[in-house]
């Protein structure tokens, strides 16, 4: 029998990935597509590559009574809304940030001060702790690659992290830094040392002596991570046997997890560092992948149902 | 139960495409990846996205064993080759254009002087007689977007083409109209007036006032047509009704079908003429996703079955 | 002795390009760039890619004050406007569309009552005119290449017309459509038949019977048009002989002309129709080229005057 | 008087570009263009977009003759030709990798044992010595803006390095790293700690803890360079007073140069850690624009002739 499940935020980029994923997943059946600006409408007017695919319309309604037809209900709203939404009797999935840290680095980076427990849904990192969760936060993007190049680390001393975002990172509403003629063939950082995906990182790691540096990329899909790490070699594939969507492999491109829920790495000593490098899709791994991760994993499904998707290339 | 399928010519992007159809098709098991150049690898060492995906080893086999061990062969072959071939007691799909058009035109544009019959493949057009084929010849992708555009038509008297096709219809070899520097921000039209698609057009519509401006625009997968038709307005939704790949719009775009088995039809009035623009996903479409199609087809499955797979946007 | 000139409407991408090619022009001193949105802003406040080059600052000012001061002023403004303003005692050069077509073309399609009198300035069709003009009015981009296809041509028939454009043609604000997710990898027509730059085609070839489809490319900049026409094969060699910035060639592609004032054209005959197709730069000769080549030819230096400048390839 | 200069490589992307800047360049005469697989075609012939530009037919020729009629001769020739060679009675600019390095290095590297002396030309670095030099090596592109990065710092205890570069670094041949269905939204390091440049790198700043990683990016001009370094924070604005061809801001981005000579650098304090980035035209700065600015030095002129062209934006 298919659980019931909702999405509020269904328009936004977020939200879409959702749709398509779980459109495909055998256990699932959505009821709810919430939205405001885009409510009565079409999923598929707002979209129209969903035409025949995603006809249902979105609506606005009183999020209690979503929780209360809901077996599960997936949050992809902007950052900070969430934290103030009360959602009794389901299971909820936030992809926002306002619940992945704890009381005090909620508070300052989310403005959350919200005493509800969610647990960290990094499904590498907390897989048990999931699969008895009722309430998952959603890692973000950034963290997620991040954390996957370095938690097989017993004690990472200090990191230089250089991350390249594509476009699709920015969601659906067009801004300066999405213009095409200027973001089609640049490369540009922001928010160096101070994105807030640094104290998830922190948060699982221990390692305080982080050097974040994100940056925009000329593509629309993925995040390409590298990690000059000081700490010992360890046995990656070892770390991440019985994982399904971590590979470990020699050498890792952005195109070979495109449209798919993998995380590549790959690991090599250069002098006293260590190069460690992931590849994600941001929408997938990286927010909705994720969150159906660990919809099956809260709900004791097999891990993967529904996510075997493979990469589209080229 | 399975039916047992085998690709011949899986390395090259349109075997690729067929192996992520096909994996993911409820009715079928891949038996063989047959390859010259890359046999004795696996599929996932050619195509590193592929692994834990397809670990397959690409062989190189007689072809009649292959196909005494098939219940359907998949041929994605270079151009010209299909036509020398001998597959008995199997069904055959050929992606490449050797068997496309009738006796002469095979034998002019592809050298092919086989007398074996093939039926035309698109299944728009030919569905009842693809059913009962054992031999299915699969448009190519130029034609199959053309023709989609014009089939609904009952006379064309005269139509100017201009089609614009992404870098993966060039296939997996590099060349000097892939190179990056001089694609990625490029267009540039080649044979015009030359390509071999043209007859697959005059083939089925019966017009021979065709004027084909192919371009290669500076994307991966898709293709853009628009078509200028001198003939009298007809109804493409009544047309298309029942078929469940083509969609009819108020406007088409090229992100609406990638990765998809989708063509996105617009059909518009401008003084005299019709202006008719088709967009479609030439690996999914314009080859392995039509080949799929066909098969479905051919054996008695729904059309649509392993092929509802939703566009990847964005 | 250097000409004195002021750009209105600075801080837009025309703008811009003005002041790049008229910075390199050697008998020209830029005196004022003015804007409104942007004043007070240095020119390499609002382009960090100028530091150095240019640090003038964005002014507003009275306009009959800077036509005071100036010997030409270049009106980079969007289409509306121009036709309100008061400009005595200076050359004029309009990159709007306002003063583009006739009185009743310019009223219906810009809302533009004055009667004040402009050259059209397409130096190809019109040089003896803009010769001795004051005030001239720069074609459209996609009219620029399109009558450069046409202009041979004895007699034009009929023509269909597929013309795509860089997303830099949408000026320098973000909008839907160069939000880069969606124009990345995206073709998308618009304004099919109903493009306000087909009265200009209209006006200079006298040919009625005009399909023209515009469509928005995956690139920055550029257009490529392919004009399919009814009509006897003309020399177009010899037609375009003494003037510098066209270049017949045997086929045209669109890098071949980024950054330059070129427009390629390549012509062949294919069944009954004549297949022309041209490539500019959309701001250059689509824009501010071109606005410059008028601006020589109107003060009696040589046409090509500061525009030596070689494409910028790869 | 205009000095004589030939080209040795002309054909290919480094040559290319010199042909771009010499050509614009008011004391330079280009006499020769040499070539070997190219050799009897003219310039336009092999690259269609200098149609009218440079018409000169490249040449082989026996290079010694070649030296005895100009005042000074580019080679742009693949690594490992140019240590081989004679030339004699001319100023040599050498845009190989031969002469970079020290006695060792070079034979290490480069497999180069010649003893000629050069002196290595990065100008902020050696401005005196290219100054009375007659055999310049031009740097790396890499290594320019790693170093330009770099230099001011009085002593680096170690730096991590990530630097992206665009396909034009890859040259003229079509090759499977520049493979479009590949390149066109792809991330992939190569040579991780052991590219060519390092080498450079440590000659000029002394350090040896470097951890290089190299990056293809999805872009055609350009290199984006993060160094993450520790060392005491200088002051970078005053290191590069008088260097017209560094821009230090205080973010940059990788347009903010494209086409240009420009090397733009950011430098921000996170932590322990200095985050500098560095861009640059890999082209132009990266090779041909420094080999210029050298060739300037060299001969007495000012450092910046032929060289203030604007970045080509957007």
């Amino acid at each position: 029998m298919s659980l019931k499940i909702s999405i509020v935020g269904a328009a936004g980029y977020t939200g879409l990935e959702l749709v398509r994923l779980l459109s495909a997943h055998p256990e699932v059946e959505i009821i709810n597509l919430l939205g405001k600006r885009t409510a009565g409408q079409k999923m598929s007017d707002v979209y129209p590559h969903l035409m025949d695919c995603c006809d249902l319309e979105i609506v606005e309604k009183d999020l209690q009574q979503v929780a209360d037809e809901s077996d599960v209900v997936f949050l992809a709203l902007p950052h900070g809304v969430s934290g103030g939404l009360k959602l009794e009797g389901c299971k909820v999935i936030d992809l926002a940030g306002d619940f992945r840290l704890g009381k005090e680095g909620r508070k300052e980076f989310y403005g959350n001060e919200s005493s509800t427990e969610y647990v960290y849904g990094l499904p590498e990192l907390n897989r048990e702790a999931i699969m008895g969760a009722d309430k998952v936060a959603n890692p973000g993007c950034f963290a997620t690659v991040a954390q996957l190049c370095l938690l097989p680390f017993a004690k990472v001393n200090s990191v230089d992290i250089s991350a390249v975002t594509g476009s699709s990172g920015s969601g659906k509403d067009a801004s300066d830094s999405t213009h095409h003629p200027l973001r089609s063939h640049n490369m540009k950082s922001y928010k160096i040392g101070k994105h807030r995906h640094i104290p998830e990182i922190i948060q699982s790691t221990g390692c305080k002596e982080i050097t974040f540096v994100p940056t925009s990329g000329p593509f629309v899909r993925g995040i390409h991570c590298t990690a000059f790490v000081d700490a010992e070699m360890v046995d990656f594939k070892e770390f991440y046997k019985g994982h399904p969507f971590v590979r470990i492999k020699d050498s890792v491109q952005l195109v070979d997890v495109v449209g798919s829920n993998y995380c590549d790495i790959s690991v090599q000593q250069v002098g006293d560092k260590i190069v460690v490098q992931g590849v994600i899709d941001n929408l997938v791994k990286g927010a909705a992948g994720s969150a159906v991760q660990n919809f099956n994993l809260m709900n004791g499904f097999d891990e993967s149902l529904g996510l075997t998707i493979f990469p589209l290339y080229p």
